[in-house]
């Protein structure tokens, strides 16, 4: 089953099963997330397809999770990357923290103020189905909901200021993700990732070269963080990003960002870069 | 005025107004942030003060913000610390972020899981008041609520396993935070910060040295994502920190870690450090 979150014409959201390629029944939750905040989430949704149910179409794609508690990244994950940049693989994951905020809808112009260094990073998303604390890997991949694309779009400039990444990592709705989750039960294997700017590949990479795996990510993460329903993992870049290139490539004002995972869907965001901040902040 | 959000007999928490040493008036909001959010909270405050109302003892602290959207911290910001320490000053704060999770009360025992380097950092916390946006340092000051005490407490094992500090950063209720709020109107000049282990004064600082002042931070952070009334910004720690002592120094099982800051109130938590995780996390 494929899962959205849709634009109502209320302003409001609701979530969505995905029937088509532009048509979807209403579900009982304003968001995925708080789809899933129910435990008996997988009995409603199948309720609603076999008795059918209120079709919408013709709609916009919110963001999957547009009040997730917790987004936590993971960076230098790609075990090919790594090593094409001559590095060790590490032995523990690296983290970092977004808020709900920082994420956009899946097809969302994205306005960023006071940047000029705007890279791209393709990756495939984690989405928390059920409660996790201090799990093991087999707790966690069974806790898993499904899986959605997300673009960790990063301002380097504010990245590199300082040691910590957050502030180039935490512009307000810069993080593409969705359209849909793919569930769990349907995604058997590994993903293929690409990133496209204009229409030009430019990156590309596979989940089976992951050092830290979904189920590892999660079972990790909650040995120090409690991991709820809704709560949004996203695991890593390939390689190919604009920081890597020589030289160095940043998304222009017009520029497109397509970031697309064979068997889940598609983000396309058009990008408009604004005048930066006065040099004072 | 002194803010608290106190924990009720019935599992709840009601944000309350503090008017002696052990006696309160219940205010109309399940926590200090709730408090915040109604634009209207000093009036709110005011008519409770004048008019009386559910008056309360004997109970415990909780969180002073127990559903905090946003606690952003920020580090290397004392200018005496990082002086001694033969650093440069910054030119942007370093800034990392929590969740709410990592929160926990003023006076309650703090269990860590997993870490065998568990070090302080008292400090100064800034409440949020209102809604900032790419907001210049006057607008920042004016949406200044009021301060209160925290202590970043630090897995440092955990911290330095990678370039990022989040994971040790973010262990479940280890942040404590309050007693109380003291509104800004009441805040005048600069705070003294103390850190004492098992009653030792092991730091001490005063705000005047703060490379990065309450409004400075807030303005900056407003540049790239919005900041909402309850949200909570930590401003750094002295010199003074277990890690940085000769041989280094950590919490041991049974410590109590106290942080203190003149005209605002006292933390006092006992710690109880269990076994480490299994090898394979």
């Amino acid at each position: 089953m494929k899962l959205a979150t849709l634009r109502t014409a209320e302003k409001g959201t609701t979530a969505a099963l995905v029937t088509g390629s532009d048509s979807y029944l209403a579900l009982p939750a304003s968001d995925v997330g708080a789809l899933l905040a129910q435990p008996q989430w997988r009995t409603i949704v199948e309720k609603v397809a076999t008795a059918g149910g209120n079709a919408i179409s013709g709609v916009a794609f919110a963001p999957l999770l547009p009040r997730a508690g917790k987004v936590i990244c993971c960076g230098l994950n790609y075990g090919d990357h790594i090593q094409e940049m001559g590095r060790d693989l590490p032995e523990f994951p690296t983290l970092f923290a977004k808020y709900a905020d920082t994420l956009t809808g899946p097809a969302d112009t994205i306005h960023v103020h006071g940047s000029v260094k705007v890279d791209w990073e393709a990756e495939l998303a984690v989405v928390v189905g059920s409660e996790l604390f201090r799990a093991d890997e087999d707790e966690a991949r069974n806790a898993i909901a499904g899986y959605t694309v997300a673009n960790d779009v990063s301002m380097r400039d504010w990245q590199n200021r300082t040691l910590q990444w957050f502030q180039g990592k935490a512009f307000d709705r810069t993080t593409p993700v969705g359209p849909v989750m793919l569930t769990a039960d349907e995604a058997d294997g590994d993903f293929e990732v690409r990133g496209y700017v204009n229409g030009e590949l430019v990156q590309h990479g596979n989940t089976s070269t992951l050092v830290f795996g979904p189920a590892k990510l999660l079972s990790y993460i909650s040995q120090f963080t409690i991991l709820r329903p809704g709560d949004l993992v996203l695991t890593g870049t390939p390689g190919g990003v604009g920081m890597g290139m020589t030289p160095p490539r940043f998304l222009n004002d017009g520029d497109v960002l397509t970031t697309e995972i064979d068997g889940i869907g598609r983000l396309e965001n058009h990008f408009r870069i604004h005048a930066p901040v006065p040099a004072n902040v």
